[in-house]
């Protein structure tokens, strides 16, 4: 048996999905619907989809415990060094934080994390 | 200031890169490079990329914490609820377990849960 090799969607369970929302409203990126119970940001490769944290713990069943850094990250590549500062710069003025900035990582790529207002943490990587 | 739209790679860090690599295989999936510090499997949407699970913390400068759901999924959708079912039953006959069955939910559409060996979870939502 096999599974398809899809990957369309990552969903991150919010709080406050306003405030979330906003915050990746802020980053030049457009959801929809404009009202409702979740929101859909279709994006280049797979589309993030913010869904009240505890109905998503609930399906899973499954405790969602606190929000922020569980160990998984979206990322997204950037063409350059100069395009990653930007995009950790973004982010601040968006209203998220950076929590690591960009550096050399010992696997031999540079990277910088932001997180969003709930903490939730993306990576930002430089292609070489 | 804006940030590219995009979402390309979705990275798992895992405390044991063979066993988890060798679930994703299970299902069907490739990944490459065959030996080194991670595994990376391209994916029709995203790219998923485990990566060992302390450098990922020490990366982004916080605990990982305990393996996991942690409020965030990557999903996958199928044509239907068949493929829905087939899909969880692939999912624990390569080592994985089911963590919600498939069922309608409260907000229109029918999804499961499955985990792999150290317990991330996936969405599987069946298109309407």
């Amino acid at each position: 048996m096999s599974i398809p090799a899809r990957l369309q969607v990552v969903v991150i369970g919010v709080n406050d999905l306003a405030t979330v929302r906003a915050f990746y409203e802020n980053l030049g990126w457009r959801s929809r619907p404009k009202d409702g119970l979740f929101a859909r940001f279709q994006l280049d490769g797979a589309a993030l989809v913010l869904f009240p944290r505890d109905q998503l713990a609930e399906a899973v069943g499954r405790p969602a415990g606190e929000p922020g850094f569980g160990g998984m990250t979206p990322a997204m590549m950037v063409d350059d060094a100069a395009a990653l500062d930007a995009a950790l710069d973004a982010a601040v003025e968006a209203g998220g934080t950076v929590v690591a900035k960009a550096a050399d990582r010992p696997w031999g790529v540079r990277t910088g994390y932001f997180a969003d207002p709930e903490g939730n943490v993306w990576e930002v990587c430089a292609l070489p």
